[in-house]
């Protein structure tokens, strides 16, 4: 997808005042996934966190070539606090864009708008989508894709596909990453965020996201939600049919009993297998299941090892912890 | 809802210049489910559309206690055509309100805006959603609900939804109609335009849209799209998990054989029931439908009847035309 506001590489990160791991995971998520686009990380005082890039100051990373000062922190309720402004309107002023997944948006700032304006740099605000998008068409596009789902929200849909892009860039397939929410938008520079899209365009953004392309590319598309949450399946029933994947990837997260932020309890694999092949079948009907990927880290390895062994015989397909135990039994029935 | 913009009657019903009766289908459709509220229309001189009203100029409906002038007619691409400015103009002079449901918003418009506020009007864009929402919660809430859902879009949801209530208050029934659509809420003078939701909030929208209530009552909800529609399944599916309907109606439109604006096939009525109560089980494991919903508005009357009796012996279920032959059979199963 061509965005006029791509995110451009050097990153310089900006932890903010984050207090533990998941306030910092975005920043955390782009040094994993894209360490080659991070020059730094720039924190203030009252940051507990390090995500273990070179500490900077503004003026560094820019002598050192950084373009962008991305915000790689969340705080409660996603609003921009007042302590981090400063930091915000020094890197402006030294010659930076600024790019935000926040809610509450960089360019509703009025004192950082007339700072972006005076100084001629951007403050790209992700999480607001660039449309106009059309609805849905329907029609089958040339290329293939394959889409992460899961059984809830946050199980690792979005490490899944960045573990299976780079899986099949090793292998010489020609693949491509397509973000959809803002963590994703982030590691990647572009894609879509399709929680803020209006809901009749959903289908159609995806379709959008993931075009017409060479028959042998692949675009793997990062999910949101799950068919089976009650607050987000809409999300994923129209990212599937616009998307309309080849083949899909069931993400799970083996010791949550809830779904996150509701008392509906966690889905069962089989069913979400069942019900993306049966929806998807929709737009593509030779949609098909190449594997599960289970988020272990909270197992030790040999009963990790046990569960996967045990889902895979279970389900029929392989299993696997991308980031543990890498992609390679999905890639196998991928490419099969 | 409680909603700071409704829609205040009695209406005059502008019809503009509309050319034939789709164009004026919005101003028709106040007029025939709430004749109570409509004081009469306006036209403009090119306009070929007369729906039933009595004909006035704007003064006479202001004195005859007018409270809202209301765009009852689309035009092609739903945009504000300068041959209407004088009359919306006027209204606004004349101390009305004035309620749209249209794409373009009448507060986008410096001059009706100005004109407004200088005169203490509301310029109410139905086609925007009031919010902020909340995402869906899925927990059970109090009250009954009943959503219409279809084989496609424009299959008579709306309708259907609005003969339910009509019927189901004749035989003293507590019953309220939940507009998801503009042309629903400019009818019901309230509602929330579903399809312009940010995807994330559709769910939660349709909580709001038909709260917590006494055991005995039931909301209506007017469904939008199909579950198999590949553009709108998404807002399918959400608007299904929020109103969590305890029973369901199946609409259909027997002559059609694509999807609206698609091409793919008209969906089949067992598959919507099938998955309609599957899917909506995840919020209301209740979910039943009680009937199918034929808009035989084509076809002459003995193959009308022959095709209800059949569709009802295949499904087993009551099978009506809401407007050519009432909705009893749906009451009679609904209530049993």
């Amino acid at each position: 997808m061509t965005s006029t506001r791509a995110v451009e590489a050097p990153y310089l990160i900006f932890l903010g005042d984050a207090q533990n791991d998941i306030a910092a995971k975005t920043g955390a998520g782009i040094a994993q996934w894209r360490p080659g686009h991070c020059i730094g990380q720039h924190r203030l005082p009252a940051c507990k966190v390090d995500i273990g890039l070179p500490e900077m100051m503004i003026a560094e990373a820019v002598a050192a070539g950084a373009r962008t000062f991305v915000i790689g922190v969340v705080n409660a309720g996603g609003i921009l606090p007042d302590t981090w402004l400063p930091a915000i309107a020094e890197a402006l002023e030294q010659g930076l864009d600024v790019a935000s997944g926040m809610h509450m948006r960089l360019a509703d700032n009025p004192g950082l708008a007339a700072l972006a304006e005076r100084h001629g740099r951007r403050l790209i605000d992700l999480r607001v989508p660039e449309g106009p998008f059309t609805t849905g068409s329907g029609d089958k596009r040339a290329g293939k894709r394959l889409l992460t789902v899961g059984t809830d929200c946050a199980v690792g849909k979005k490490y899944t596909a960045l573990a299976l892009v780079d899986g099949m860039r090793a292998r010489g397939m020609n693949a491509t990453f397509r973000a959809t929410g803002q963590t994703g938008i982030l590691i990647d520079g572009t894609g879509i965020p399709m929680d803020a899209v209006k809901s009749d365009f959903v289908a159609g953004a995806a379709e959008a996201l993931s075009p017409e392309n060479h028959p042998d590319h692949w675009d793997v598309v990062e999910g949101q939600g799950s068919l089976l949450h009650p607050s987000y399946a809409g999300v994923t029933l129209g990212l599937l049919h616009g998307s309309q994947p080849d083949r899909f990837v069931v993400c799970h997260e083996p010791t949550r009993t809830t779904m996150l932020g509701v008392n509906t309890p966690i889905a069962a694999i089989e069913d979400i297998i069942r019900l993306t092949t049966e929806l998807g079948a929709l737009t593509n009907p030779a949609i098909r299941c190449v594997g599960i990927s289970v988020n272990t880290m909270q197992l030790p390895e040999n009963e990790a090892r046990a569960l996967l062994d045990a889902l895979s015989a279970r389900h029929g397909l392989p299993a696997t912890d991308p980031v543990r135990f890498g992609v390679a039994p999905i890639l196998e029935e991928l490419t099969r």
